[in-house]
């Protein structure tokens, strides 16, 4: 049994990453840490988790994380960072659900995130989590960056035509919809029930985190600069993302649903559905999936790409098992395997 | 491994039992029938299961059915009833999640679902699948009915105070809240998004199909006549069941907490909460677990008990294969031991 | 046209109050003062007031105050009490749409809101303003207490019931159902969307602060002691309550609906519906009305009464103008006559 | 008075057009038809009406309908072009909610809706409703065809920029969201509350009737041929659209923002918040004002539009009342000016 510590875990992240390690076959939590709730039993704040979880949040504690094998960061931004160094040093390895290690450019992180980087030399061997583009490397990682929400599905719905070199990387535009659970367990107005219910709004039209996050790794897979314009929406519900991805094809003559297809056959969690589908959000809640649709309408040379995960668990906790899966050798899908809960 | 048919299965229940025996460890889906959809695939039909179930929709086949161990109607009322002396004779196991079967008195049935019973002489056989009340009949029985949504969360809730004869049953309120999924995968106005979302109302109040079916299992368990009021409502959520429920205590001096402790102890689906809690319907959202609350306010005689279910888990499918695992010995909790989805 | 002042109005009452007062015939706003928004301007808080409201917020300055003819209160509890004073001398009346006055007796006050009372001595001047009772009283009244939202629904259902005295006044049950603006406008994690979305629960069954409140006026109006359980539960809807009301008959031949219809024929805000009808909360969407239906299921001694209200119209805001309407001699119905929003 | 009649009026459009035609100063409701209601109280079907609407729907009578001064016709497609030469001939102006007369090329028509068309040479004559394009040749219309709600809201976002040719209209992206009332009030499986409360998905990708209505209007406008991809998704919500507008500025120097400013600066229901502003449906629920802000990300070359409005109000019924108002020479805001309602 892999002995896994986790640090924050008083978000929805925390309790999906609870909950998915709750029946894991082969992963046995050792010790949740929380400042705030040190002392008070998981079930009595998650009570999904009563019969599953005896653990109560205990103050961080060097010595208890650093007796685990993983340890999973699911802390706000900037807290994963202060303690990877002794964690690595350790031999734990390291899987920050938060953006300390998705930019490797310190400058770019400390501009997007307003605060200096604590270690800026760890950013190298940092591992960025998605295991559709970095299974290999991910494969014995210390280091993990798990991708952000929106990136996660955004990624996966340009991949195939970006590296095919099928469309123009300069006029990339990503509408996302996001369900609130987005914004995290944090007392705010702008999140409130009575704020987003029966409301639609685009937010963060001028500049969103996950947009450097977005073109860093469209780059590399590019090998071009990529002109991307994203704009994020919350839409009223709890979990899932609804990435509509638009881009313009130079090669008009390529068969997109074949591109598609032939790239994610082999991916357990990458679903392309038929040609002509619309994937709605539902059918991926509470699983790792992410499924996929590809048009042409009117045959035109626009490309509209569907992409729905759930960003709860593709998106943050689900994705950040499958790399503590691969980075193991386990079975990538141990964990994971239930299907969607509809409706 | 258990053999399984499902007749019926386009609904709500369906899909929902579909999601629970495609990960159930012992049993096997062979065949699953719907006149309506006879040739689709079910994964088209609900994209939740793509990967998990490949079976479409057949035919309904006596041949098929009969090569079952067990057979799960998931139809609207009046349906198992048509096929039940055949799968008997048969030798398979019937488990209807319908009506058909839960009234023991067929004038009283015919009443409330306004047909005629095809096969009055089997009502005598049935047993009430509510395995907390009925568990050692329950094993090796061969047709099992299996209880109602509002039923099965209300009953949990005034079971321990009646058994012990606590409460004047005469005088029983139950106002119970229920998600829409409730309703029916049918289409029909009343259940639309833009006539339920951010709405609420009680319905039924001059008489619910539910009420004969708690009345008949509350006196079974009273051994006195039930006086109940029982009004349901509709919630603008897709799942739960939350049942508030009032009574008055004949002696004043009982322990309500520690009854309902001790009733529910080793029940492995049956969770009662700390006293002062409230539970909510999320968290038992896609579990079989019911959860209970019980208060009296101002120490008063009045009891308040609260009591929550996921309708479409341990109001039907869940409840289902709950009595699947009973009937054919196997390990009660086997398939349905995931933690509840929350948020 | 009367003078308007408000206190507070960052809140959920204070936006809707500014809603009917925008095209109130025959009020205009003055001044409105927050200490935390001062210097905003209100459309840039609530958009949805672009082009109607040009004011901005003020530091609260007793001599504007004093300027107006009518000052609400639309604070959290325990403001208006520090202000009623110096504005009663200044010849203003003052609408308190909280709770500092609703409770004659100070101590009780004391108890459920924990606090000291400012201005005790004011309590037995100020007019419990629920205008189906206190009509007259309204007439010309300076300190007017503006009911809770919870008491407006179940009064008016038990009002004509006990006034007649054909229940029991010793055995009334009021379960009722809230949407989640009641909660107000408050960073809070416990009224995210992501908590109170797709779920249900009860809350503050051990006692809540309506509680003593419904209890005084019942007393008033039944002339006997009331025995009074009240469940309040959260519904995932942003506006609306729905009040189930049960109660026990002693004159079994009464015809309840008479009685309904009888009492509540000249009112124009309260709306009794056909016997066998179930209002829903959204007939009464962003509208003054109260809509009520009266049951017996079975035909037996246990009366349903269904009662709705949308929580920041009659439950707040509404019912605050109706009571300046009353209270300055104009048109009841003044600024209040817009039919319901459905969907 | 302006004697109006309306042909259907079951539907959400229908009891949108009754909320606002209730409280029009100078309308008059004289019938209304409907052959599956006729009959039945209009305040029996839609609660929130009663008080306001006495009138019973009635079987289509083309006399009393030749009575009025003006009919709307909020029926499905395909009803109002049955009765629009007779009406005509009376001498009654036709105002069609539906999209019978939107298209001025009857093949184009035919085409996406279906059916052949009953009067094609009063195509010509119909003019299409946008009172921000064609206010003067609404003035004294006989015969006006009320835009899609789609279509409103997504022309209003992209006129500026087309009538300043700043734009290259060949590259137009919609991506649009709206609210489940969109899809009408009839009994279908894919917008009951459990298909679509909390889940997100795109529709009709290939092709929406939308497409060609809002093709030629831009055309129109642009001068030039229109290549526009538009992607419909739903949302669970009520009411509302949120249409995120794409396109490529062709003038990198032009202030966008002051374009949209000056443009709309006399229009009574668009309004152009702030630069860097984000626009939420509520803001403009159950009111007829259409709300947006312009972005250039990055300072880029894409331009960003937000556009949202009431899809039953500005997107339907309020426009018509608006066009109304301007066909008789009215004051254009008659009835139309209530704040939204927030929250």
């Amino acid at each position: 049994m892999i002995k896994v510590g986790i640090i924050g875990g008083t978000g929805y992240t925390g309790v999906e990453l609870l909950r998915l390690l709750a029946v894991h076959p082969q992963a046995e939590l050792k010790v949740i840490t929380s400042r705030a709730e040190a002392g008070s039993k998981i079930a009595d704040l998650f009570p999904n988790l009563r019969g599953f979880v005896e653990l109560a949040f205990s103050e961080p504690d060097p010595k208890l994380l650093a007796g685990c094998d993983v340890v999973f960061s699911a802390t706000p931004n900037g807290v994963a960072m202060t303690h990877a160094r002794k964690l690595l040093e350790a031999g734990v390895r390291l899987i920050d659900i938060a953006a300390d290690f998705r930019l490797s450019d310190p400058k770019l992180w400390e501009k997007w995130y307003r605060m200096p980087h604590a270690c800026p030399d760890l950013l190298s061997e940092a591992v960025y989590g998605l295991p559709e583009i970095n299974r290999k490397r991910i494969r014995g990682a210390r280091l993990i960056a798990n991708p952000g929400c929106y990136p996660t599905a955004i990624q996966l719905g340009f991949l195939p035509l970006l590296e095919q070199g099928l469309i123009d990387p300069g006029q990339l535009i990503a509408d996302a919809k996001s369900g609130v659970s987005g914004a995290g367990r944090k007392a705010e107005v702008h999140t409130l029930f009575a704020e987003v219910s029966d409301n639609f709004k685009a937010y963060a039209v001028g500049g969103h985190r996950h947009w450097p996050e977005i073109c860093q790794e469209l780059e590399c897979v590019s090998g071009r600069p990529v002109g991307l314009t994203f704009v994020p929406h919350l839409t009223p519900m709890v979990r899932g993302i609804h990435a509509t991805l638009y881009c313009r094809l130079t090669d008009r003559g390529a068969d997109v649903q074949a591109v598609f297809e032939e790239r994610y056959r082999a991916e357990p969690f990458v679903d392309v559905l038929a040609a002509g589908s619309h994937p709605d959000t539902r059918s991926v809640r509470a699983s790792n999936v992410c499924r996929i649709a590809v048009h042409r309408p009117q045959g035109g040379d626009t490309v509209v790409v569907l992409s729905v995960i759930d960003n709860l668990v593709k998106g943050a906790a689900g994705q950040a098992v499958q790399n503590m899966n691969i980075a193991f050798g386990l079975e990538e899908t141990a964990g994971l395997n239930a299907p969607a809960v509809l409706p």
